[in-house]
């Protein structure tokens, strides 16, 4: 995905169409002077009006103060093309680098969020932190998608969606059996 | 997957290989003598150990009391010769049918939980209910996974991934970057 491919809004009622099939997503951070990226397996929708998305973020990572002071971050959703830089990025930390700047990434303004988006990514959910009932026991955060973009083709990019181990399966064929649904399950 | 495929004990701590790609599951229970199937696909791993998965199930589902209860359930790996069945479950009430009946599948007495497992799946996950603060205002289940199974092969099952609008993603390519990652993050 180059740098300002087309991107257009997307709505945030419908974030499960990227996220549900459970792809490794860059979530994006700042506080102050700081910002940072960091690889998230552990997510779930968990609700579509408010647009819910809960997560764990350890707090072992340099991410979880930014996020947690802030209130907010930017969930991105980056295909095969960055695998290496999924890979990098999960494996460095933003205590030690600017990962914008290691990885040649691109932070570009959201629109509701102080947060940062990775450019360079096809979907970008602008996150505020909904309910933080649960990060204390179990550094789980209930965010609200408050804005989204995505680029406006491939409808469905290549993912990548971790097994632990180092091993990614990729996103493989789509199949519809939009027939055999009852139209209120849809 | 025929029923009865063979299947060995599954370490609990190593459940994100079948979970954190994102699959849609099975999740059975069974309380008094009422038993269940439903697909979900709302779910997050949480932890290693104590194995912590959390979900996301409806109140209006007919499992929501018989897990709720129970406080138990069993979430099942099914792969793509289950596609339609796992559609069917999906668009069809327990409060209306016997699924296992109904779909022709076969209930096999679990070790650890009273809910059955859904033999033609390809792994099991055996859960408690470890914490239930959520479930008033958001119907999220914390559950832990207190015994695994799964079939010896293959590795990586072909999985079903819900984009919503009735539209499946279907697992593909198996890559490594293991040579990249830091061992501790492994």
């Amino acid at each position: 995905m180059a740098k300002g491919a087309n991107k257009a809004d997307f709505p945030v009622s419908q974030v499960r169409h990227y996220l549900e099939p459970g792809p490794i997503v860059l979530v994006s951070s700042a506080l102050g002077g700081r910002r940072n990226i960091m690889t998230m397996g552990w997510h779930t929708v968990m609700e579509f009006t408010p647009a819910l998305i809960g997560c764990v973020i350890a707090r072992g990572n340099h991410s979880f103060e930014l996020i947690r002071k802030s209130r907010q971050c930017v969930i991105n959703l980056p295909t095969i093309a960055l695998t290496d830089t999924v890979v990098g990025i999960g494996n460095t930390s933003g205590a030690e680098i600017d990962k914008f700047a290691h990885f040649g990434l691109t932070a570009q303004p959201a629109s509701r969020v102080k947060a940062p988006l990775v450019a360079e990514c096809h979907a970008h959910f602008e996150c505020e932190l909904a309910d933080d009932a649960l990060v204390d026991t179990y550094n789980f955060f209930i965010f609200e998608v408050v804005k989204a973009h995505a680029a406006t083709s491939p409808r469905h990019p290549r993912t990548l969606h971790y097994t632990g181990d180092g091993v990614f399966m990729v996103s493989g064929k789509i199949i519809s059996r939009r027939s055999r649904f009852r139209p209120e399950m849809l």
